[in-house]
Parts: structure tokens; C-alpha cells; sequence
């Protein structure tokens, strides 16, 4: 008799579905075994009008294949939006996401200030609208140290804007699990990657550029605080993939793009590394209810039953014509989606 | 009229030239600009024996071709080596290099154990025969740590045989520059990417395989560190360049080698370094008589003059079916051989 575990409305509450072939390829992979996800707006141009927003969201009800699915979007930040305009947007979406300029792919109109007073309009009118907050937290500074000299960016944006709901995406490091609890208003999001590898795993053998994504993975230290927090199912913090697809040729080209691709291992690997740490009760809460309780929604229905059986991850998911590498790529997972 | 600078003798006292076609491209480019370089013996198999050493002497001599050019050889360090055999190697070798096992090209057949106690019957018959002592100092531990975590192995090293001559190789670390003036006996080489890229440079933007290279480049203040006791003349250390070719379709690949390939564009960005701290005065120190002193040996008399002209660094050096890409591929350097 084989071992199952069934997960309640799995949510990632980071994504990256890009736009046209590549949103067609991915969107499915991610619909199909999650109960919604958060899509990021980082396209080229962002998402910055109504207009836009709609149609997105539109190309990715086409895009998604599957109809128990559920995609949350969101606007990127500008510093001078108008509260009517805020108002009038607040029910289409989820969050807001703030990323400072030239950071990470497509962040090229990204926030170049990080002056709170310079962002304070728009701070303003979200805190009042109840809309949360979603940052990508580095500064330009070295390259292990950006997320950290963070820090007192969301200590300010924290401290002076009390009731926004304010996520700090992707964390990696120790510094971040450290600031979680000190702020009431404060969440994070983990990526699968940052819960397993570390520098070592990018850099410290063979170059892995399929490993390589931003914020880069840190030290041992920082995964273990990281792994710790998601497992002991810690009420702040919520499963957000950050999958970031990019095309083959692209990602093992010289001078490769940053991003891991995870959509479609996402749920086997975390039953995996959750019941590896003995920890597979509180799985619900980093997959689905932190995050509800977190952006104030109910998930759809929906329930994803995995098995205990080996599974080989594919070289490449192709369509489209894209293909795109996943991580653990020829790997083998000890769970399975029930077929 | 133009600025020019002549070079005395200028040494590049740790390099790799490979075998068969390879060695037949890289040899000549260090041959022609330089007065001697210290050939590392990271071949498969490692150079061992007597036998293996004076064939791989004689494929360089064949390869080289400028005359002028003296090649230091090496062997690689094995615990065992009796005193008979080091005894009769002497007058072939300039140093023997000892890598802990997996650490770097080719050196899976490195010594596994870093006991001092288990190294000491060659460490003792180096020492009372005058054969210096080449080490890539790294553990196995997190990329970032490695070389700091080997600072009390060179420690026990240079304690226990006060008579052996030590270098610290491609050292990339404060903490390396820091235990330099603590053991009489500690010398080291440093690299030209070491003194100029971080792991900004490598993995801060997009990923870039071609400054990939073990140790990996390391912090900010690290890079200030070496940058100041280079252009300080600091007399315990010298130039070995580290150049280390691979194969372009092998360097970027998925999954790629370490070694950044700068031997042809060395000395020319070594001038601008140099000039760009005021410190033309102190280059023949680190390119030259440092070495010279530490090593114990007369350089063959060749001078090198270069021309403050722009030169734009070929894409790609292509011989013999060999295709590799040097460090500033395509970019504009100051200095230029003069013709």
C-alpha cells in the first residue's frame, strides 16, 4: 500500500508567468496542481494601468488550461499613484509589488529611491485601502550582503506605515527570519529553492546556472534559519516560488538571466523536505492558510493528492516552442502527483 | 608622443598549460611577453615522477615558441615521496604543489587529509632539500569560507618546518594578506582577476562563467586587501596569474569549469592597475624580484616595453582546434604591447 498525502488549496504566493509562448507553457503547469497563485508584474513594460492589468489577467485565463485555478495579480509600484486610482483597482488585485530599480529580471523601472518619504503617496493611500505590500528587498550593494542592508528599509516602511500589510518576498537570509517577529505588520514569503541550496550549490563545484536566481542563494546558516521557520509552519511566512522561467538557450548562455523554474515540482519537493523533517502536519499552514490569513481571501476548493513513489523530473518542459529547464532536472523525488 | 613603460624580466610564477593542443595555444602567449612562468601540474595523471616531469618539460619547450621564455616545472605532492626521489628531482623542479583532493581542475587525486602528521615525511625532506612549497589552501567547506577555514593548516605547516618556504597560492582573502607577515617562512601569489572582480562581478549581475574561477572571487574589502600589499611591492608576494584555459564550448556550458584564461592581457592590465594606483614604481617588485628573491633563481634577461594606446582584447584566442575566451573578451585595455 502506497503512502498519500492529501494538501488543501495549495497556494504560491510568488510567481512568474512571463507573457505570450512562455505564459502558455507555464501557466498550466502551475494551475494544474495549485489552488491559486500570486503573478508577478514584472513584464516589459510593467504592470502599471487598469488596461493592462485586465488584459493580463485575461491572457492568463487563457493561458491557465485548468478552471480550479485562481490567479491573484498585482500592480508594480510607483511612487505617485493617485489614491481614486488605487480605489478604483484595489478589488482586481492582490498586492502591490515594489522592487528596487535594476535588481532583478525586468526591474530595469523598478524604484530607484528607496526614500520612504519619496514613496509615502502611494504607502499611504494602500495602508488606508488595505492593499498589501509586496517587496523585493536588496539593495545594489555586494551581492551577499543586499538583502541584509535591507533590513532597515522595512523597519522604516514598517514602523511608519502600521496597518500595511507588508510581505517580504523571497527571503534568504537569517537577517530577515531575525526582523519577521519584531514588526506585527511584517510577513515573508520562501522560495523552495532557498529552503535546500546554498551559494555552494551555484558556485561551489561547477558553475549551475539553472541554480542561479536572485537574491542568490546565502549560507548554510541562512538556509537552515529559513527551513526552520517553514517547517515549524511559522504563522508569517507562506510558500511563494519565485518559478521564474527563462528559455534554455538563454539560461545556459554566457552571462545567464537570473531564476529558478519550479512551478511543477513545487508541491513534491515540499512533502519531501516536510516530511524528511518530520513536519508534514504543518505543511497546510506554509502551503495554503498562512497565506489566506496573511491577504485576508478564502482559496477555492481544491485538493492535490500525492503519492510516495519515485518520480524522474523531466530534462525540459517544452511547448510552444519554449523550453524551459525545472530544477532537479533528471533528478529523482520521492513523492509523485497521484495520476 | 606616446607613454611607455619597459618591464624587467616579468615572471608569472603560478599558471596552468595544460597538454597536447591546448598546451600548443597557451604556451607561446605566455612565452612572448614573459621572462619565465611556473607551470602548475594539474595534468591527468598528475606529474609524479621524474619521467612524467622531464616529457612534459620537453612538450612545453616544443610548444612554447619564443626562446626566450624559461618554464619553472612542478610536481604534484604526494605524502610518500622518498628523500632519494625528491633528492634527484631537485635541480628539475622549482616547487612541488600540494591540493586537498577535489578542490580545484583536476585534482581529484589531491591528498585527502590535511594532517600535517601524515604529509610530514615529504614536508620534511622538502624542507632539508630547499624545495618550496606551492598550495591551493582551500577546505571543502562553504565557497566563502574555504580559504579562511585553511589559514591554522598553513599555520601548523609553516610552524613545524620554519625552514620550508611556503606560498600561499592565488590568495583572495584578507584573512590570507593578514597570517602573510605572521610566519617568516609564508609567501603568496595573487591572481589579476583576484585584484580587480568580487563575486559581484561573477554572480552579482548575470552569471558570468568566464570570471568563474577557484578560489572563487570573494569579498569587496577582501579584493581591497590584496590590491594594497600588490601595488605596495609587499615583498612576500608576486604574480601568478592563475591563467587557466578551458575549452569556450566547455566554459559555457551548463555546469562549467573554474579558471579565468588572462595570460595574453596580464601584463597590460597589470601596467594599468598599477598606474591607476600610483604604483608603477613597486610593479617590477610583484612582477619580478619578489619572485626572484622568494624562489631563489637569476631570470633570464628579456625586457617587455608597453605603449599607453587603447587595445581592445580579442574575442577569443583559436589555434589548433583550441578555442578559449580571455578575461575582458571584446573590452578596452589601455595599455598595449608595443609592436
Amino acid at each position: 500500500m502506497s503512502k498519500t498525502i492529501t494538501l488543501n488549496q495549495p497556494l504560491d504566493m510568488h510567481i512568474h508567468f512571463r507573457d505570450d509562448d512562455m505564459l502558455k507553457l507555464v501557466a498550466p503547469l502551475t494551475a494544474k496542481t495549485f489552488a491559486g497563485a500570486l503573478i508577478m508584474p514584472n513584464l516589459v513594460p510593467p504592470i502599471t494601468t487598469k488596461e493592462a492589468l485586465m488584459s493580463y489577467k485575461k491572457r492568463i485565463k487563457e493561458a491557465q488550461g485548468f478552471e480550479d485555478f485562481e490567479a491573484f495579480v498585482t500592480i508594480f509600484f510607483q511612487a505617485d499613484y493617485s489614491y481614486e486610482f488605487l480605489a478604483d483597482i484595489k478589488d482586481e488585485i492582490i498586492g502591490i509589488k515594489l522592487y528596487p530599480a535594476g535588481v532583478t529580471t525586468n526591474s530595469e523601472t523598478g524604484v530607484s529611491s528607496m526614500d520612504i518619504k519619496a514613496l509615502s503617496p502611494t504607502l499611504e493611500s494602500m495602508s488606508k485601502l488595505g492593499i498589501p505590500l509586496c517587496v523585493h528587498g536588496e539593495t545594489n550593494g555586494f551581492v551577499m550582503d543586499r538583502e541584509k542592508e535591507f533590513m532597515p528599509i522595512y523597519e522604516s516602511i514598517a514602523s511608519a506605515f502600521p496597518d500595511l500589510t507588508i510581505i517580504m518576498e523571497h527571503i534568504t537570509t537569517k537577517a530577515a527570519v531575525d526582523l519577521l517577529d519584531k514588526y506585527p505588520n511584517l510577513y515573508a514569503s520562501i522560495t523552495l529553492q532557498h529552503l535546500i541550496i546554498t551559494l555552494d550549490d551555484v558556485a561551489g563545484g561547477m558553475l549551475k546556472p539553472h541554480l542561479f536566481c536572485k537574491p542568490i542563494a546565502k549560507r548554510p546558516e541562512d538556509r537552515d534559519a529559513l527551513l526552520k521557520i517553514a517547517v515549524e509552519g511559522h504563522p508569517k511566512v507562506m510558500f511563494g516560488s519565485d518559478s521564474a522561467p527563462h528559455p534554455k538557450h538563454k539560461k545556459e548562455a554566457c552571462g545567464c538571466a537570473a531564476g529558478v523554474f519550479t512551478a511543477p515540482i513545487a508541491l513534491q519537493m515540499l512533502v519531501q523536505i516536510f516530511e524528511e523533517n518530520n513536519a508534514l502536519d504543518n505543511l497546510d499552514k506554509f502551503l495554503s492558510l498562512n497565506a489566506q490569513r496573511i491577504y485576508k481571501f478564502k482559496a477555492i476548493d481544491k485538493t492535490i493528492t500525492l503519492v510516495k513513489k519515485d518520480y524522474v523530473v523531466p530534462s525540459l518542459y517544452e511547448a510552444f516552442s519554449q523550453k524551459v529547464v525545472p530544477m532537479f532536472a533528471d533528478e529523482t523525488i520521492h513523492w509523485s502527483l497521484e495520476q
